[in-house]
C-alpha cells in the first residue's frame, strides 16, 4: 500500500535544506547527489516492500510477554534481521565501528520511510541510534570496544531507561540508585517504566542505558548518572556471558505500536545473580547522567519528529487512494459516468490536500533540523555555533509539531474514509492509534512548547532567534517577485509580522519576569512559528527547477493553512489573562 | 468516575435556552422547573452509577458474534432492562403509547449522560427513539397498534438500515429491492451493512426499519421506499411468532465503541421461512421512504451530536481529575511543598479549559436546536415556521461541531494524561477510540457542512438567517454593557463580522451558480458559525445570577477559542482558488 515518496523526500532534501549546494561544493566529502538518491531510494523499496507489509501483523499480534520473554509479531524479527544486512542501522554511525558515517539528513530521511513502513518498527533502531550516540560521545574506549561495534551492527539493541512511575516529565524526582562496588562497576536497584523494546526476541542481547542516583548524589537532576546495564554480560572475547539482574517485569497494553513491546523493567530484585544488584558501567562522568541522556534526548526529539512526519505521510497516501477508487455522489462539474470518485468533492479535496500539504511542511522542518545538525557537526567556531542554534530552536518545532500534524493528518484519514475509516481491517483506524503516542513521549509536546520559549529566544542573547526570523524576511524578499503563487507572498508577510511581534511580546514578558504569562502563549507560539517556517522553508525549493506539483503546494500551505497564524498571535498576545482567571474559578482541586 | 455535571447541564437548559422562561410562562403545560431539575438529577444519577460503570467491560470484552446470535458484554443486558424499568426509554415518546411526551430538549439532556456513562449503550436506545419517531408520524394505525408500545417501553428495539456497500453517503446507489406480495404485505431482499445494534441479546424482537425500492420506482432517491421488518413475527395478540428471514451474518471489528454491535444484515436469502424474501410491511407512502427517514435523520444528527458533547464531557472531567493528582515539576508560583499538580501548569492549564469551554459550547448549540424542535412542535403558522427553520440551520452545525469537538478533546485527555493516557487500563485511549466515529455517521461532517451551504443559508429565501444574525448582534448589543468579561465583546464583535461576511461570501456565489467555490468554504464555514454562536448563545445565560464560573468560562471561550474565526474567514473567502489549484495538480488518479 504504501509507496515511498522518495522523488519529494530527495527534492525536500536537497533544495529545501542547502543539501544540493553542498554535495556540488564538495561539503560532504564524496558524497554524491547520485549517491543519496539511491541510498533514499534504496530505503524505500526496503520500507514499502518489505516493513510495510508486515505493519498489519505487528498491530492484530503485537508483542507478546510469556515467562519474561517477550515474543514479536510473526515475521518481525526476521525482518529486523534483513533490515540490519542491508547495512541501514549504522547509516549514521561512526565508521571506526562499522557505520557508514552518513550525515544525519539522510538518516532521518530514511527512518522517515522505516516510520511509513511501521512506526512500531521503526522505533527500536531509534533507540539503538541513541544509544550508539551516548556511548561514542561519553563512554571510555573500552565499553566503546566492547560495545559499539554490535550496536552500529545491530546484533545487539539498545534502550533507554529514565522513567520512573513518580518520574516522567519531572526527572528530578528519580529514584533508582547506584552503589559503587569499587571495582569500577556499580549495582543498580530500582524500577523503570515505559522501556521501549525493553526486552524482545530480535537480538542475542539488549544494552540498557539507566539512569540512576549514587548514595551520594545531590539532589534533583544534578545528581543522576547514566549506566550502562547489559542483558547479559560480555566475556572479553566477545561473547555472552551470564545473565545480568535486569528483567522484564510487565508489558503494557497500549492504544497502538502494539508491536513494539513497552516493559517494566526491574533491575537488581535479585531474579538472576547471586549478589544483589544489576552491574552496571557508567557513561559520563558521576552525576553528569543527563547531560549525556541530554545528547541522546535532542535527536531522539528529531527522531520521533520523524514518526509524524512517517505517519502522516502513510495516511496521506492511503486517504488518497480510497478517495480515487470510492465513488459516492455527482460532485458539481463532474463529467465521467454515474457516481463521482470522492476525489472530486471540494470537502474530500481540502481535507486531502490539508494532509498532503502539513506532511511536507513537518518534512521541510525535520529535515533542516537535520541539516543544521550536520552543518553544526561539520562546521567550526561561530559558524558551528550558529548551526547549533539553529538545531537547537528548530528541534522543538521538529518534533512537537510533525507529531502534531501526525495524530491530525491520521484523523483526517480516518474521515476521508468515511465508515470503512472505523473498520480496523482498512488500516487507517490504525495510524490514527499509532499516532497518538508521539505528542507526549520524548518529553510531551508542551514541554517542547516551553523549550521553545524559556530556552531557545533568549539562546545566544537573542541572536540566534533574530538571525533566523532575518533569514525568513529575506525568503519571503524571494518570494514578492515569484508569479503565480497568488497571495503567497502576502500571507507569508502577514504569518512573518505575526511571528516577530509574539516573538516581541514574549521576549519582554520573560525579561520582565512575567514567566506566567508567556508559558500561557507557548503552545500558540510554537505552531505558529512551526506554521510559517513549514511554508518558509518550502519557499526555498521554489526554484530549484520543474516542480509545479510543489508551487501548487507551497501556494495552498500559505492560502489555506498558514492563515492560522492570525488566530494564533491573538491566543499568544490575548490568551493569558482569561486563560489564568479561568482556571483560578475553575480547575482547583 | 464520571459525575454527571447536573448544575452545568439544567443551567444550560433554562438560562441558555429560553426553556425557563417557558416553565414560567406554561408553554410546556405542567412541566416545573423542580421536575425538570428532578429528571436531570435522577438520569445523572443512573449514568453515573449504572452505565459509567460498565463501559470499561464493554470496551473491553465488546460484543460478539457466533452462529449468528449476538452477545453483548456481561452485565451488558441488565443494564438495559434497569434503565427501560427507569421509564428512561419512553422519555420523549408520545403517551399514547405509554410515553412521558417530556420536551426533546429533556430528552437531548438525559442523551448527553447516556453518551458520558457510555457511548457503546446509549446508540442503541438512540436508534430505537428514531424508530419510534418513524412509527409515530407515518406508519398505519394497525402498524402502531402492534410495535409502539412496545418500542416505547423499550421491550424492543429499533434499527435503521440505510447503508449497503455501493451506497453510504449516497442513497441514489440503493439496491436491495421490496416486491409486493398482494396482501398488504412486502417481501424484501438485500444486504445492509454498518447497522447498528442489528442483532443482539438485550431484547426479544428487534424491530428493523429498511430502505428498499420497489420493482417499478424511479431511478435515484425518489424511489427507494421504508419498510418495517421485525426479527420475530408479531401475532394479533401481541406473542411472537417464526422468525423472519433476516439475519445477522458478520459484526465489524472497530476502531471503538466495541460493545455495539455492527451488523451485516441480510434480508431475505432463505435462512429462515419457507418463501423466499424477508417479511416488511410499507412505513408511509411507496417511494416516499427518505421522506419518512429523513425525519428520523434530523432528530438523529442531533442525537450523534449528543454523543460528541457526552464524550468531550467525560474526557475532560477524566482529565482534570488526573491532573489535579499527578505531580510533576514546578509551576510558576506554585506556593506547595515538593512538586505541583500538573494542574497548575499553564499549558496544562490551556488544555484543560479549552476541553471544558469546547464542551460546553456544543451543549449550548445541541441544547439550543433540541430547544428549537420543542418550540416548532408547539408553535403555530409562522412562529412554528420560524422555530422549524432555526432547528434546521442548528442541526448540521449540532451534529458536526459537537462530534468534532468530542474527537478534539478525547485527544487533549490522552495528552493530558501523558504516558498514562496511551495505556489502555487508563480509559482515556477508550474515548478517543469511542469519538472517532460520531464525526463519520449520519452524513459525515463534510456532509453537515454541505447541507448548511447549499440548503440552509437558503432558506425561507435567506430570511431565517437574516433573523438568526439579528438574533446574534442583539446578544452582543447586551453584552457591550457587561463589565468583568475582558475582551469577550469585542471578540464577539468581530467573529460576527466574520460570519456576515462568510455568509454575504457565500450566498452571492450560490446565487452566481459558483457551487463549487462555496463548497470550498463549506467546513470551515461550518466551523465558524459553530464558534459564534458557541459563544453567543452562552453569553445568553450570564444575566441569570449568580454563575461567576459561567462568566469566566465565556470569556475564556471569546479571547482563546473564538479568535479561530479570523482563521476561518480567511479559508472560506481566499481558499477556494489555490484549493483547486492544487487538487487539479496533486490529487487526480
Amino acid at each position: 500500500m504504501y509507496r515511498a515518496p522518495v522523488d519529494e523526500i530527495a527534492f525536500t532534501l536537497k533544495h529545501v535544506t542547502g543539501f544540493a549546494a553542498d554535495l556540488d561544493s564538495g561539503r560532504f566529502g564524496d558524497l554524491s547527489e547520485d549517491l543519496v538518491d539511491a541510498i533514499v531510494a534504496e530505503a524505500g523499496r526496503f520500507a514499502a516492500e518489505e516493513i510495510a507489509p508486515l505493519a498489519r501483523v505487528g498491530d492484530e499480534q503485537g508483542a507478546v510477554l510469556k515467562d519474561g520473554v517477550v515474543t514479536t509479531p510473526p515475521g518481525w524479527a526476521d525482518l529486523y534481521r534483513r533490515w540490519c544486512e542491508g547495512g541501514w542501522n549504522g547509516l549514521a554511525a561512526p565508521e571506526e565501528f562499522g557505520g557508514q558515517a552518513l550525515p544525519t539528513l539522510l538518516s532521518v530521511a530514511a527512518f522517515e520511510m522505516w516510520n511509513s513502513g511501521s512506526m512500531a518498527f521503526a522505533i527500536g533502531p531509534t533507540l539503538t541510534v541513541g544509544a550508539i550516540e551516548a556511548l561514542d560521545k561519553h563512554a571510555t574506549p573500552e565499553l566503546q570496544q566492547k560495545y559499539l561495534e554490535k550496536l552500529v551492527s545491530g546484533e545487539w539493541m539498545g534502550t533507554m531507561n529514565l522513567t520512573e512511575p513518580q518520574a516522567g516529565s519531572d526527572l528530578n524526582a528519580l529514584k533508582a540508585r547506584a552503589e559503587p562496588v569499587g571495582d569500577g562497576t556499580y549495582r543498580i536497584f530500582g524500577q523503570k517504566i515505559f522501556i521501549t523494546y525493553g526486552e524482545h526476541d530480535f537480538t542475542d542481547n539488549i544494552v540498557h542505558l539507566v539512569l540512576a542516583r549514587l548514595p551520594d548524589a545531590p539532589a534533583g537532576t544534578k545528581g543522576i548518572s547514566l549506566f550502562l546495564v547489559p542483558k547479559f554480560f560480555v566475556n572479553d572475547d566477545g561473547s555472552l556471558g551470564a545473565r545480568n539482574d535486569a528483567f522484564c517485569a510487565s508489558m503494557e497494553h497500549k492504544l497502538g505500536i502494539h508491536a513494539s513491546p513497552t516493559c517494566t523493567m526491574i533491575y537488581g530484585d535479585g531474579k538472576f545473580g547471586d549478589t544483589p544488584g544489576a552491574v552496571g558501567w557508567l557513561i559520563g562522568e558521576e552525576n553528569r547522567g543527563l547531560a549525556c541522556m541530554f545528547t541522546m534526548m535532542n535527536n531522539a526529539r528529531l527522531a520521533v519528529g520523524m514518526q509524524g512526519v512517517g505517519i502522516a505521510e502513510t495516511a496521506a497516501q492511503k486517504a488518497l487512494a480510497y478517495a480515487q477508487d470510492r465513488r459516492q455522489g455527482r460532485a458539481a462539474g463532474f463529467k465521467g459516468e454515474g457516481m463521482s470518485p470522492i476525489v472530486a468533492h471540494p470537502d474530500i479535496k481540502r481535507m486531502l490536500l490539508t494532509m498532503k500539504a502539513q506532511t511536507q511542511m513537518a518534512r521541510a522542518i525535520t529535515y533542516s533540523c537535520a541539516y543544521a545538525i550536520d552543518r553544526a557537526r561539520l562546521g567550526e567556531g561561530d559558524e558551528a555555533k550558529a548551526w547549533q542554534a539553529r538545531a537547537d530552536i528548530l528541534t522543538p518545532m521538529a518534533k512537537a509539531f510533525s507529531t502534531d500534524v501526525g495524530v491530525d493528518v491520521a484523523s483526517l484519514g480516518v474521515q476521508v474514509h468515511g465508515g470503512m475509516g472505523y473498520i480496523e481491517e482498512t488500516g487507517a483506524a490504525a495510524l490514527y492509534r499509532d499516532a497518538r503516542i508521539a505528542p507526549i513521549y520524548e518529553g510531551t509536546n508542551g514541554i517542547q512548547a516551553i523549550d521553545l520559549v524559556m530556552r531557545k529566544l533568549p539562546l545566544q542573547g537573542g541572536e540566534a532567534m533574530a538571525a533566523f526570523l532575518n533569514e525568513l524576511r529575506a525568503d519571503h524578499a524571494a518570494l514578492s517577485d515569484a508569479s503565480g503563487l497568488g497571495a503567497t507572498a502576502e500571507r507569508l508577510g502577514q504569518a512573518l509580522d505575526d511571528l516577530e511581534e509574539t516573538t516581541a511580546y514574549l521576549t519582554k514578558a520573560l525579561s520582565e519576569g512575567r514567566v506566567n504569562e508567556a508559558l500561557c502563549g507557548a503552545t500558540p507560539y510554537l505552531r505558529l512559528f512551526s506554521l510559517v517556517i513549514g511554508v518558509a522553508l518550502n519557499t526555498r525549493a521554489l526554484a530549484a527547477g520543474d516542480r509545479p506539483d510543489h508551487a501548487v503546494l507551497v501556494r495552498f500551505m500559505a492560502e489555506n493553512l498558514l492563515v492560522e497564524t492570525a488566530t494564533l498571535r491573538q491566543q499568544v498576545i490575548g490568551g493569558a489573562d482569561s486563560l489564568d482567571a479561568a482556571a483560578d474559578a475553575l480547575l482547583s482541586a
